[in-house]
Formats: C-alpha cells, structure tokens, sequence
C-alpha cells in the first residue's frame, strides 16, 4: 500500500478486518517489521486523538516517530507555483515536501480543508503534492475531504458491537457553531457503502454530501424517520459540502438544534449505539445523557484508532 | 502505586530514598520494565525541567513517550458538565481524558492552579478527572496544590548533602513580580513534615501555608531569625494562599526585597546550602552571589528530577 | 569532539568525507553506539531541515532524542548577570544551560544572530555559554555566525558530484525581502576555504563577509564574470555583515533583481549544478526553471544534513 486515503486502498475489508482484530489481541507482535524506520507524521492543523494514536501505532511496530507542527516551530509554506516569495512564506512545498520525504520511511499528513476553493479542497491539492513529490507512502490523517483512519476505526467498531449481521448505521448531521469539513462523513459514506451494513444518511436540505463519497446511498431528510429502528447512530456536523447550494460550500447554513441527538431522539431506534468521532460539542451535537449512557461507543470508537492505524501502517511497512 | 500525589503515595521513605540512590548509580538498569510500555506527559503549562527530566526518566526505563502540549497543537477543553458547548473550546475532559488513557500506560499531568477559584484549584479538580476518567495510573507533574516529583528531588538532595543526622531545613518566603501558585512550598512542607529533619517555614504575615500541607510546622514570622543556624535555606515565592486571608487568595500582598535571600541572610546560618527548585528570578528571590556560590545546590537539586521520575515511574510500571 | 562549530573541529576532511559515504551505505551500522544516550535538540528558532535530519540522525545511531522548542512549552530565559528579574524572563540561562545538561548527552543548539549587537553575535554569546555551562559536548544547528552541519552536506554533495578533481564553486548572493544571517555563507566559505576547490565568492558591495571565515578567497562583485566556467553556483542571502559598512550591520542594503539566479546566468557556467541551503524563496534567489532543472542539488543536497550530521553525532559518541 503506497496511499491509504480510500477504503479501496485497504483491499479486501473483511481481511483488513480480520486483521484488525489480530492486531488488537497483541499489538506489539509486529516490532520487528519497524525496526530502523521511521514515521513522519505531518500536522498542519491541531490534532488529539489522531496525533496520540498514530504516534501510538508506529511505536507498536517498533518504528521511530517523528512530529512536525507546521506553522508551529516550522514555517509558513507556499503552495502556488510561480510565485514571488517576497511575502511570509519562507519555503515552497515543491521543495519542503522532497525533503521531508528525504528523512523518513512513511509520511501521515493532516491538512483540513481551507474553503477557499472547492475545486482546491476536493482536489486535494496539498495531499496530492505530498503523494507526488515526497517519494514516499502517504497516509491520509485527515485531509480536506477523507479521514480514512477514523472511518477503518468506525467499522471496526460497528463490526464489535453489531447485534445482527447486517445493522442499520445512520449518519446524522448535527448542529455546530462552527463551519466543519465534510472530510468525516465523506468518509464514513464511502467506508459504509463498502461495508455489509444498511446505510441512511440524514441531514437538512442543502448538506448533500458529494456524490463521489456518499454514491448512492438513502437520504432521509426527516432526522427521526431515519432514526426508526437503527442499530448505529453516528452523529456529525459537516457545513455545506456545496453540491446543491455551490456558492454555499463550506458555509453553516443552519444550526436548528432540534437536530442535536437526544434521548427522544435515541428512544424510536433499535436500542441503536451511539457513535462520534470526537471532538464533539455537547449539547450542541448530542446531549450530555447520550453521551453518557452505556450506549455510547465514543471511548471505544477512539481506542480503535489505534488499531486501524496499526493496521494501515503495518500494511505500508510490509509494502515498503 | 496507582497515584503519585503525596508524600504518603511512596510508602516508606527511607526505603524510595535507598531505591533512589541505587537507581542513580545505574539508571538503566531497569530498562526492561518498560518495554512497550507508554508515557504519556500532557501539559497545560509550560515547563523545563520536568519536561525534560520525566521524558528522560521514561527512556531509562525503556518506556515510549508521547508529550502533549494542550493548547498547542491540540484545542480548548471544557471541564464543566451541562454546558452547552458553542464556544471556544472543542472537546469536553470527559471526552478526552478516558482518549489519552486509551494510548498509553502511564499518564503524567501538569495542571497548575488558576487562581479562578480556590475550593476548585484546592480540590485538585483536573487532576482528580485524570485520576478518575483516564483509567490508568496518574502522576502529578505539578497540579494546583502539589509538585511531588520536585519534593523528592529535594529530599534525595538534602539526604545526599546533610552534615548531621537531623538537620535543620528552613522554607523561606521570597519576593517574585507575579502571582506564583502554591504547589512547590506545599509539597515541600509535606515532605519535610515525613523526612527526619527540623523544619522551619518562614514568611510573611498572611502567606500561612494550608494546614493539610504545613500540618504544625513551626513558623517563624522574622526571616533572619528562621535562618539561624540553618543546615539547608530553600527560597520560593508563593502567592496568598488564602488560609488567613480568604479574599486574596493568589495575591500578590508583598514585594519586600528585604526577603530576597542574600550574603547577610546566609551568614546567619550554619554555612548553609541554598535550594530552590527553579525557574529563579535572580536578584529577587536571591542574589547572583548566592546562588553561584559553592553552597549552592540548585544544579543537583534538578539533576535529581531525574532520579526522582525514574523511581515513580518504575514503581508505576512495577504495579502494571 | 566535544564542540562541533567549525570545519577545523573535524579534522582531517578527506577522513571526515570517506567516514560520510561510509554511513550513506548504510547509515543503521551504528545503532549500539548510541544506546541509552540521549540527544537534547535545543531550538531558540525554527527549523524543518535541522530538525528532521537531525533527529533522524540521532535515531539512526540508536540515541533517544528530546526536542525542546524553547518560548514554545518552556519560557523567555534570560541572558544577562546582575539583572533584577522583575519582567517578561523567568530564568536565567545560567541555570537552564546546565539543567538542561543535566538530561542529556550530547545538545544540539540553534540561536540566530539577532542583529541587535554585531559584537554579541559574532562572539556567539548564546553558543558559548553552552560550551561553557552545559557540562555536555555542544554541536551547532546554526548559531548566530555559522551552520557548519549544512556546509558538512554542502561539502558531501559537491564531493559526489563533482567532475573534476578540482570543481570552480561560487558563493552567490541573491535578493531576498528579510534581513537574514551570515550563518550559512560564512560557513560555507570557511568549508571552501579547507576544500580542495576552486573558490569565488560574489556579491553587491557593501556584502563582504566576515575575514575570519571569508579568509582570502576570491571575491568578484560582476556575478556573471564570477559564474563564468562555473561547476556549481551556491545561492544564498545574507545581510550587510557590517565588514566594510560597520553602521548596516544586519541591514537589507540591496534587493537588485538583477542577481536572482535565472537561465541567463546557468548559461555562463560549465552547465553548473545549482545548490541552495533551503528554505529558498522562489524568483527572488533562483527562478522555478532552474531550481527545478536537473542540475538542482537542492534536495540531495538535504538529504546529506542526514549524513552530516550522522558523522558528527557519531564522532561525539566516540568521544564520550
């Protein structure tokens, strides 16, 4: 595996799968395999569980982790060819991103959508320099439009708890102060629809998510509607992903917080978990009780990260 | 040892002191303890030297580490329950805390006391979440009320340079431009209450020490009369801490110079040695002269901060 | 070695450059070396390059590694004696410098010139009380007057690629909006300087560099009668040295467009390799055409930091 940012990029899913849970028996089985390499995990935007986690899984294959804080202890970097850099960018990626790639085995990149441009957002005009030019494997974590590690850890999740061998999974916005990539539930919408799951996606008019991640899956527009009978809530905000409404990309175009997850909410499911990739806004997102209830999955939702990321690096290492 | 807190968190002391000095002839030695094992150091404050003595301590052991700068690199935490959460801070402790207790085998916190609210920063309300939500061992790398790891550094320092059996130890006030939190002189006046030595606390009238800390050592308003054949002087300013004067807790109440530890305040001692746990403001706390004199002891002292993590985190790992 | 500053420190360089290419074969070989030894990589500045290469050097040797962005986690030291700490600076350097010797092997600093005394910088007040008070051997990541790990890479890249035994090397000046160091120039020169080349260095008046590390070499204030025959050109900035204009010490004298390294100047050489330290500033040193070309080195150029400073952090493992 040269990229991970798609759920194709894993193959097989009920191998990776299988694999996933190898892993999570003895998750230092694998020391050797990283031995004298080394990860270097690229951080343009703030990061928890993905920085922890991901540190987490290289020292688990035995690897040497490096972190670099763009922005912070680095520098700003230009991203425009043909520029002249007489402003505060000190250095070009075309260069930054060769020699970064000169210094360690595997590269992970965080680099969030910017919502400038919706062309350069779903281009993935960042990643897609580093997958070019670092001259090394590239994982994504989180980039303007995936965040393919969150979503391995989700089905793993789903696949621990389901109480039936094909569950309803709903995917529900939910209200945020705040204007968030689209970069989780486009994700979940791919991994989902590849997975063995019944798959609903609700959310106000105006939040349709791109067609090239959410493909045909069921849009319910009536948040309780969707709700009936379901296994698997995993609630998110995302802003307007800018298919229906394009001058809105990237916009808050509502914030009704009768859209925040609560126990009515959760009262007409299938006694359904609840998920969240964290960071979550309480009582904006979900209320206090759901989230505290022992149908909540977040904890273990989280410490599946490790895993996933285990996983993938496993995967590029024994690739390498 | 699932804590480190307290003086009465180490068991026997004369027996952590003879576990001290073995590990500083060979702080290696016990490298295979913590094999696969993880530290994991979050800050929200900065620091120097148990940044970098802890990180130092956990490699002797063999251990990984991750460090965490909370609010750099990673966001805003709310730590109170039934907010509703549409401001600046984008994740919740309840969230988090149990996250970081996910990655790692060991947690270390530095959580100083804000001066927002004295029953909150007195009943050590981060750090006990830590304790409580994370699900693995916690130690403290300075909270609101105590820097244990520094007290034993202190300990190890005065069993290693004291002339007499007993000898007399004096925590003296010291005047600082800013409010300073309390933690240090706690700490130090609980382990100086259990340790085999006459200890004195000396400081300005309305800078009286919390009970539960200073329990009935004698205090000794008159600086120069403290000082009085004197074995070992350790400088620090404190701010109010609020016992006799409720109201100004974290003040400032009192920049005397005439407290900043001198060559005529040394006099008076028995040629005593000169402690502070640093960062010192020279020439406020003490004068250049003191502190480069060969009396003084505040090079080992840090150098200790070694020797003192190494010992928490091999008994932590010891209890795994 | 117990400094790393200056070519000299590295003895013989035909010894220094086989020990290089010994390493690039495979730079793992000396992992034991640096078992249970530990690195401390002190930044006062930012760095991409030096702190990758460099970390990646000391994991390449077995060594932890313990990065510390000072002003970024820790706080404003203090650099002079005799003041009264009463401001923005909670510790003094004389107690930081040796604490933070106290957790390591080896400490790697970088400290800019400032620009605010040409006397402070030059005399490397910074480095030098490393030197003197870490107790630790001390290797400069670019100090206020020299980055000899670049010209180490420098001189490794030229040594791999040259064509003839003894390649024309010219040290360019080039337009840049900042006020920058004379670090990398004056090292570079003083590499030169011990190389077996022919060495010409070019720039506006008023540029001279610094005798002691310039010494005699050629300097030719026409760039294209300097580039003429050329087998490499090494662009680079730097501010008025404050040599032959003692006032403009650290001043932008110049922003002459007319020197940025474009086709027109390459065609003058002998179909010149292109080198440059990074980070660069497009089309104000070098037009995208060239750096892009195929007689860029910039990148492996990079890469060797890898290899330099692998050698030298060997060499001060040796040493210990």
């Amino acid at each position: 595996m040269r990229v991970f940012q798609n759920v194709e990029d894993l193959g097989d899913l009920k191998a990776a799968l299988r694999e996933a849970f190898e892993v999570k028996k003895n998750r230092f089985q694998y020391q050797e395999l990283g031995r004298s390499k080394t990860a270097l995990l690229i951080f343009f935007n703030n990061s928890l569980r993905t920085r922890l986690s991901t540190q987490k899984a290289a020292m688990n294959l035995g690897m040497n982790v490096i972190v670099l804080d763009v922005n912070q202890g680095a520098w700003k970097l230009e991203t425009e060819r043909g520029v002249i850099m007489d402003g505060d960018k000190s250095e070009h990626l075309l260069e930054a991103i060769p020699v970064m790639g000169c210094y360690c085995d595997l590269i992970g990149v965080r680099s969030f959508a910017t919502f400038e441009s919706r062309k350069d957002d779903y281009e993935e005009k960042i990643l897609n320099q580093f997958i070019r030019y670092s001259g090394k494997p590239v994982f994504f974590m989180e980039s303007a439009t995936v965040h393919p590690l969150q979503s391995f850890a989700d089905l793993i999740t789903i696949e621990e708890y389901k109480r039936t061998a094909r569950p309803k999974v709903v995917l529900s916005w939910a209200p945020h102060p705040k204007a968030l990539p689209q970069a989780v539930p486009n994700s979940f919408a791919q991994w989902m629809n590849a997975a063995d799951v019944d798959f609903v996606v609700t959310h106000p008019e105006g939040y349709e998510l791109d067609p090239r991640f959410v493909g045909d899956a069921r849009v319910e527009y009536d948040q309780l509607k969707a709700f009936e009978g379901a296994d698997f809530i995993y609630a998110k905000n995302w802003s307007c992903p800018g298919v229906t409404r394009p001058a809105d990309y990237g916009k808050v175009l509502n914030k009704d917080m009768s859209w925040t997850v609560d126990a009515a909410h959760m009262a007409v499911t299938n006694n359904a978990f609840f998920m969240h990739c964290l960071p979550v806004r309480r009582n904006m997102i979900v209320t206090d009780d759901v989230i505290e209830s022992p149908q909540s999955l977040v904890i273990p939702e989280a410490a599946n990260r490790e895993i996933s990321a285990t996983v993938v690096l496993k995967r590029m290492l024994e690739a390498l």
